[in-house]
């Protein structure tokens, strides 16, 4: 099968190295507006040739954006216009609704099936392509029924090649749920960010970060390039989440202040999150005594 | 040299770990409230013997407490009521005025030597220790002047043995940067979990959880007993350090509301935090293609 793929950044580049591997693409078509990264990537290996968007979308069984969502907006129906009528598309971005809405008149909705991979990490480019990053992780399939059959069946079939589990809903439901689990975590780091910087200097910083510091502000480091066009599509939910969030750090300030049964009751409830994210009792630690003598002590 | 430690959970048990291999301790007295954990660090192996807190300390050559700050208040006068002439103490919690203050006037506070290791994980209990646990971060010496110059010696041998790098502060100037670089992301991850938590169920978190949904929640997890009191020693900069947190929160979501070019000058500020915790430029990606390209593809 002939992949075009458009945006040779890390989720576009992740991708076809893994589906390169598996052999579910025989030929990969490489479409970036940046010619350096087009480069990067045929030396890299992980594309076969590359070409203008027009020519691609004309060859190719299927093509896969993944570009920042704004641009997304624009070059969506450029492809529907010239991919031939059996090819399905499909693009990586973060939000739903706005893209969606942008073809839904389009005569080739139908060949189109909207998806979101949970999965990224906070570099970019395509030196920042890793192999298996979707293995395990989950993709998001948005308002199925618009879209034709073989092209959802095609879609779902390049998602479980990657590794990922699949969770149906309307774009809508998407866009609400990612503000909360993705799109949030990504303010909270920024301004976080922001407020640490205020404060302390670069060597204090530098000096005291520790594994939590690290890890609570690691999505500081995305792409404004990559975030802002999400914040801005995803704007009504991301500020509600926003303003959720604030509500939920006022309420454990003024129980510091105020009232250490409700901060120690505050702290309990948001332990929770541990059995959700570790599924069942959260014991992902070591339980098993004799390893970890073997492996640690003496 | 006998060595009493003083709470055998994450960080004491470490500790143990590693000063037994390192044979910085040729015997480890354990001590802890909790009978289960003396049993459980006597045969994982890493302390050699128990007792009470007082005959622990008379026998030991210095003393390292490891338990909550809440709990330090008390037991740290009653340490340095029964060692012996000779003995350094050192205590392990986060935050260091109040715990200062408590032994200002204390007979042997020259034995006593204020530090704050700058690591640890979302885990606690002895299972939780591990090898290896300080190496390469970060221990605050505080207040080196009060202490005298032998005991301040012994410590700083003990964290280069677990291979830390120590920073020199006043305990007013580690609470003030602590409350920053590690109480308020573990207090922003407490209200980011409670904030989704009470909007999104069970399921839809644990499906779209991703990497960066769980990196920046994970100090949620943490222990609100050990949590709890550091919150409350630490109050007034805590609360300080959460409020411009909520300013930065507030003005990122004007900005995504109304100030497009704000909102992308507020992230690409947030971004300087990559080039100070990776060191100089950021370029911790794999630099060299021909490595990545025989390591990922083809």
């Amino acid at each position: 099968m002939k992949l075009a793929v458009v945006g040779l950044g890390l989720i576009g580049g992740s991708i076809a190295i893994d589906l390169k591997k598996a052999k579910f693409a025989t030929e990969i078509i490489g479409v970036d507006s940046n010619s350096e990264h087009i480069e990067q990537a045929l030396r890299l290996g992980f594309i076969d040739q590359t070409g203008t968007l027009e020519t691609a979308c004309k060859e190719a069984d299927m093509v896969l954006i993944a570009i920042p969502v704004d641009k997304i907006l624009s070059v969506l129906p450029i492809v529907l216009d010239h991919i031939p009528s059996h090819a399905t598309v499909t693009d990586m971005g973060s939000t739903k609704r706005v893209i969606s809405e942008a073809v839904k008149n389009h005569p080739r909705r139908k060949n189109y099936v909207p998806a979101h991979p949970m999965a990224g990490t906070e570099n970019s480019g395509p030196i920042a392509a890793l192999p298996d990053l979707f293995r395990g992780k989950i993709a998001i399939l948005c308002d199925q029924d618009e879209s034709g059959p073989q092209h959802v069946a095609l879609i779902e079939k390049m998602l479980q090649t990657l590794g990922m589990k699949i969770a149906y809903m309307t774009a809508d439901e998407q866009d609400h749920s990612t503000a909360f689990i993705s799109h949030l975590p990504h303010a909270a780091a920024f301004a976080l960010a922001n407020a640490v910087l205020a404060k302390e200097n670069r060597e204090i910083i530098f000096d005291l970060a520790s594994g939590g510091f690290n890890s609570t502000v690691r999505l500081a480091k995305s792409s404004p390039e990559m975030w802002g066009p999400i914040f801005q599509q995803n704007k009504e939910y991301i500020v509600e989440s926003l303003e959720v969030y604030i509500r939920h750090l006022k309420e454990f300030k003024k129980s510091i202040e105020n009232d250490e049964n409700q901060m120690n009751e505050l702290m309990a409830n948001a332990n929770r999150i541990r059995s959700i994210l570790d599924g069942s009792n959260g014991s992902s630690l070591i339980q098993n005594e004799e390893t970890f003598i073997k492996l640690y002590t003496k």
